[in-house]
């Protein structure tokens, strides 16, 4: 479809471009995160240690820091400094955010420490960063605060305010996904319920984000809005696989990274279907 | 079949009633047990920081606690304390108890600080917990030991006097799972030998204890059972698939998801083959 | 094809006396590696912790150390040593040596611990542990580094030569693999390029090394060139069955292992592509 973005461009980039992307991230889904990343021709290396963060952010092209298991802050902090000061994208993932007081304060001390260039969650996640409160529990989304058509435009003008507030690409996921930067905004549709019945297809979006910002350093919203748009592609074409295949969650999952994998930069492009918010 | 306990009202209730389960859980099958927890129509949290460990709790509906790196023990006892307090059930699952004196070790401290509403183990396992000694090695059932027709009458025998004497549901998987309950027991048949082929059905199984005691946490014998007798169904309907597709151990452990993202209520109570053991 | 070992006994072996492995490894590819071990038909214990290292190792038949996340360095040392003294074969998978401080010192230091009987690693890995540098960046090979038809002879002159220093088996792996042990070399054809699209397949390979050596602990370079030959056959054999599939990356990775849950003795025997290098 027309869009504003040339979403495939960035795809593109990053299969040539290939870069190595540092992740220190959660035990439950790093492989999945791992293999997206390789999915869409870029290079993870997965190093979670204080002693050596700093040595593998200097030899990345971007940093990933996931909070899932809020674990390895210390390492995160060297890591994210560094980047910064290299110039490298950092992509923060405050996963279940407002869950628990000790991830609330993670986040306080991890934006106090380092910028990030983008802020990734679902709508809880975002929510409770922009107002200080939300109605979920654990780590999914409150079904009451989910993003939908009716409530997008709401969702847009908080993203973009805190994007400004906080100098940073917002990008939350949801049935629907709105990227946001300063006064632009673009609204993702696509995907398909079952990302939500599969552990880490947020993670995965993160990573990729990761991966297309290694590649794209100058273009972070529209990296950013480009890999969102990716997800949302691969997740609409791996329904329709599994659908094919009468398969459940799991074969949804494969087929999510394995679309990741073939799908061409054209494809993408022509897949995605993007809104602008204005 | 015939059966005395409504195994499909459990699976009914945890899909409705998407209970909350807070796993802390080993690395190694972490990811396998959050998409059983999802595929089921529970939501997993996998959240094993002392920090946090009681405020996710708080959260939950129920608590799953697998011992299987030994590892967040401290996590354990300040969620499992709470857990009790409040009433959330509390699965157990002490992986290789017997293979380590840490591990006997731990186990025993856990039970002396938290009590655990199910432990679920395989048979070596459940015989050290009950007699203090086994012959298996690692992780694995010893194969002189493991549950047959010939000896299920013991093995039941040994789970209901170790669930009376602990005051909590035993059950056991293998080739044939017992689950028992003070002067009840159920033989439950199915599943297929590529179980045990594949890393993590134990600690699947388990999960999706986690998650149907969180929707009927007052059935707790009864939503053990049925939470057993549905991983054997999708045990028997995983390798029908996997037989049809020629494939082999990875095939089934993507079909064994796949089959309870899949399995309705309706299903699992015509395909469970109970036996009382009485 | 003719070859000069019998690759076939080595995985018959693996299968009869399905030997415990014990691993102490990272968690990115955790899963895969206690999978892939029991595709083969041995059985994977996974337990990291300082306290039951020892315990562990002792009802083990290998020993597989992976340093990819340069974690449980303690327990290493202490399952190593124990190791060492019981004749146990080690398998050490140097992930990512050269990438960091931190890397080179742990190796250094495990080295200087412990004795392994096995090293495996890519080529960009094996030339920093033999020449103390390396172009590599993060934990993947060095494009202009990696192994051809063309410096086969060379990377193998330099795994004999490194074998002889430190008296134990160099497995060399990429697009061509080599194994070596002090004057004997094989060079292995096979695989695709797409194991390099998948995290973890180095090591799975490193893992069918514990497995193998674990069932034929005297013939150590037999059996890590058996297990080398196993990954490209398997390699071979599943991307055969993904192009078949049109799939990507992830059916790929499902493939890989359920070939090595499929593989006959016989199978292995006549598609391993072996060539000796004198």
């Amino acid at each position: 479809m027309q869009t504003t973005i040339p979403y495939g461009k960035y795809l593109k980039q990053t299969a040539q471009r290939a870069p190595l992307v540092h992740c220190i991230t959660n035990f439950v889904t790093v492989n999945d995160c791992a293999n997206m990343i390789l999915a869409c021709g870029a290079r993870p290396v997965m190093a979670h240690q204080e002693g050596e963060a700093e040595d593998i952010t200097e030899g990345s092209q971007s940093l990933l820091l996931n909070m899932g298991t809020v674990s390895q802050v210390e390492s995160m902090i060297l890591a994210g400094r560094r980047s910064n000061r290299l110039g490298h994208p950092v992509i923060l993932d405050p996963v279940g955010v407002g869950a628990s007081r000790l991830r609330r304060e993670t986040f306080q001390r991890l934006c106090g420490e380092i910028h990030p260039d983008v802020i990734r969650g679902n709508v809880s996640e975002i929510r409770y960063i922009a107002t200080g409160h939300s109605d979920a529990a654990g780590v999914d989304v409150c079904g009451a605060e989910q993003i939908t058509e009716e409530n997008a435009g709401e969702v847009a003008a908080m993203a973009k305010a805190l994007s400004r507030k906080m100098d940073c690409v917002i990008a939350v996921s949801g049935p629907l996904d709105v990227v946001a930067y300063r006064e632009r905004a673009v609204l993702l549709r696509g995907g398909h319920p079952l990302m939500a019945r599969v552990t880490g297809t947020g993670c995965m979006s993160a990573a990729l984000m990761g991966a297309f910002l290694g590649a794209s350093p100058e273009e972070r919203f529209e990296a950013a809005a480009a890999a969102a748009g990716m997800m949302k592609v691969c997740g609409t074409l791996a329904y329709a696989k599994t659908a094919k295949a009468e398969g459940g969650t799991m074969t949804f999952r494969l087929q999510l990274i394995d679309t990741a994998s073939l799908l061409s930069p054209e494809r993408l492009e022509e897949q995605v279907r993007e809104e602008v918010l204005s």
